[in-house]
């Protein structure tokens, strides 16, 4: 968490800067954009769209040299780019895979929205990619940098919670415009699931430390007009891990007040509500209520992550492109078992 | 809730009252015979016990004259006793069965705590000999009458919280003696979902306001000593019902910190934590922070049943044998739920 740190002691940072373009400018593109102008470590310099009014935006909006715009055609010539280190794919779904691909094939290290991608079949073909590249590949992952996060991550292996048997995740909101992308099987994949349910499949990988070997999930659906066949409305799913500790999450587009993690051990327990939105995380544990300051999670993420491509910092919580697999490991999971209506097996 | 009422206003009550004996005279027994002592329309009249001091003890205690004391071998002569409307069975679950059936038979009306047997069968079986018997049949429920509880009831009832759609219940406590009779399978029947599972089971049913139409469930045991075959440690189980609303449950004897509920709609939610435990209710929803006061849940639990029983009050929600075999086809449906692996059918 030394983001800018050395400028608050007032001496300016001279280390390694990551000069990172982003690819599709939307409205989280935006958000990452201005959490950008924060950062120390990684600066906004280069930006890819198919809508050339936007690049004209964006080149005065954020002070972007033209010779650093991209549009989806022309991506493939920031090869030739000296200025460009990462790329930043903030797409719908579908699309993360052939823009991390054409990212690693112009030389250049990736970092792509969550969920990677539509299924880990795919998500593997990106990371070998990336590997044969020889570029580093990391998924966006927010919450791994959080500090009330990193906090309860760090008293549950202190043993503060005693044996941990229990993780619940609510994650979801009502979702507005029936017209979104985010609500188009072609695009998203999918519906809640691979937008907001990711976050409690992470977060119960990451508050429990352990990979699951079982899965079962229920689906249920109260608007087929809203939510078209392929696009998930709400599923429960549950998850077993090794230890004989269990994950118990809920996924929806058609709730609201949700958002928060809760971990269960026989002494202890940690609680964060909201848990994974983009204002102030709040928490408790058994210990008492966590007081750290908010920070823009976006900002720290990216700092965070030129430090681990261009210093090969280890994160406390993996955030590379294996991870992500595992992730899609779980997703595929999920689907197979709301289908079979059985405990699937998983092997990450 | 008009316990005291009457009281308060300086007019005695004058009506009906309900002369109870308990049966059973552990610790539970105690609490309830404590908190009839500030009931109106219930009296602790009587006692049953296998424990000779236990009898001895209870009549100096609560002013019971020996003559409405029985053993459980003498417990059939309470027929001949005109002065005992109603025996509350407060025993190990195994016994709650033969002991209904004793009560029935004797003409008096039975109370009997939850579960009221150890699958529907043997509830069934119960519900039609106090039937047949022509007295009336109560399950223990103290929640039913619980007035943050039915705050929500009525405000769910009323559309505040907009179409139902999730409820999740956690339910556990970590489990002390590995010798009690609630670690007995031939005793209790199961473990934790016998115990403190069925609040959430029963709360399900109660917040959500339907029946429920299939379950799911998931066992895990972490401590296979203290927890023997038959005796669950830990169960997840999901409920779904007709309108599309399910119910995310957890059932333990392995964890602390537990012991909430959570209502979620379109529109708002509703929190009741803790929402079981014998001491205030704290609870909430999207109108706001639910503020009555403290009520002893088991002073209009009796108060309450003795208005049902006598002067055939309707209660809001229902406390009958029926309503106690809805719960255990659930606890049938959920082991075997959890021995298929597979989506049962509820047939409520």
């Amino acid at each position: 968490m030394a983001n800018g740190f050395a400028e608050m002691l007032g001496t300016p940072y001279e280390g390694p800067v990551l000069r990172v373009a982003l690819l599709g400018l939307g409205s989280y593109a935006t958000r990452v954009a201005n959490a950008m102008q924060s950062c120390t470590k990684a600066k906004l310099v280069g930006a890819i769209s198919g809508t050339p009014e936007k690049l004209k935006d964006w080149q005065t909006k954020y002070n972007i040299p033209e010779k650093n715009c991209y549009s989806y055609d022309t991506f493939d010539q920031i090869k030739n780019n000296p200025d460009i280190d990462a790329v930043y794919v903030i797409t719908p779904n579908s699309l993360h895979r052939p823009f991390v691909l054409r990212t690693a094939s112009a030389g250049k290290h990736a970092i792509c929205e969550k969920p990677m991608a539509l299924n880990a079949k795919e998500g593997q073909e990106m990371v070998d990619a990336c590997k044969k590249a020889n570029v580093k590949f990391l998924i966006g992952y927010r919450m791994h940098f959080e500090p009330k996060t990193l906090e309860i991550i760090k008293q549950r292996k202190e043993g503060s919670f005693g044996k941990i048997l229990y993780f619940n995740g609510q994650s979801g909101f009502t979702i507005g415009d029936p017209k979104q992308w985010r609500l188009n099987k072609a695009l998203a994949g999918g519906g809640a699931m691979m937008d907001i349910g990711i976050y409690s499949i992470n977060g119960s990988r990451y508050m429990i430390g352990e990979e699951p070997v079982w899965v079962t999930a229920q689906e249920t659906k109260t608007d087929p007009v809203k939510f078209k066949d392929g696009v998930d409305e709400t599923i429960l799913f549950q998850l077993g891990f090794p230890s004989g500790a269990v994950a118990s999450c809920l996924s929806t587009y058609a709730m609201t007040n949700l958002d928060r993690f809760f971990l269960d051990g026989d002494k202890g327990f940690a609680e964060l509500k909201p848990a994974t939105g983009y204002g102030p995380i709040e928490g408790r544990t058994s210990l008492g209520e966590l007081n750290f300051p908010h920070v823009t999670h976006q900002t720290v993420q990216m700092d965070e992550m030129a430090s681990i491509i261009l210093e090969n910092k280890k994160p406390i919580v993996p955030v590379d492109g294996e991870e992500g697999v595992k992730d899609m490991k779980i997703i595929d999971g999920i689907f197979k078992a709301v289908k079979s209506g059985k405990r699937e097996s998983l092997n990450l």
